[in-house]
């Protein structure tokens, strides 16, 4: 038995790298589809100093905590008009998220406090791609 | 014959009117599920008059005008990450937009002069709800 390397040099392909893309934590890092996407955009009202902030950071502690969370994105413009979408495993991880008596509670304070307007879509990723421009 | 009205008093009940909920423009007003939404997130590279808000402009001008185009909402931050989730009749209605020369195009500036990084998942929307201010 040999091991590579003791005998004749071992001719390995080291494919061409490619520039290292820094990862952008803003970006979720997902499996390959089938999964779900829970698709949440809301309008704000103006708020400042009203717990939503602390709110939201609780939130994300507890649901990265969830079975079957994959992961999240969110952003929100200065007009108060804001898109998050979370990640999920399968039908059943969402429902136990939904489920979660804590969570339960935050939607509540969402709609007596932080809300003018929001929907919600839950949706099953069939594909998905992605580009970076390290890549190029 | 008797038509309602043309004897006794007909017994029409009225329900109690909702305080009437403004339609707030930045949300898609969607048919009922399932239709498709394409979820596109992305990191802008910094940038001021490089053409990026003349040319989603157009875009949004054109893809009204895609057949199958349901509605679209998009939200973008001051540290430039963006999500814009696109809504479509069907499978066919989002090829039909892909393949749009001049979305084509418009694409290929994004990778060149606009976006860092970015990541498109496509969604099949099974249930959807919403919440107003105004129903509550």
């Amino acid at each position: 038995m040999s091991l590579p390397g003791a005998g004749a040099p071992a001719r390995i392909r080291v494919p061409p790298r490619k520039p290292h893309a820094m990862h952008d934590a803003r970006f979720a890092r997902l499996p390959k589809p089938p999964y779900y996407a829970v698709i949440f955009s809301s309008r704000r009202l103006a708020g400042e100093g009203d717990g939503y902030a602390e709110a939201a950071a609780r939130m994300e502690e507890l649901v990265r905590a969830q079975p079957g969370f994959l992961g999240a994105e969110s952003t929100r413009d200065g007009e108060g008009f804001g898109i998050t979408v979370a990640y999920f495993e399968d039908e059943s991880s969402i429902r136990g998220w939904r489920e979660h008596i804590e969570h339960a509670q935050t939607r509540q304070r969402g709609r007596d406090e932080w809300y003018r307007h929001f929907e919600v879509r839950v949706a099953k990723v069939e594909r998905a791609y992605g580009w970076d421009r390290g890549d190029a």
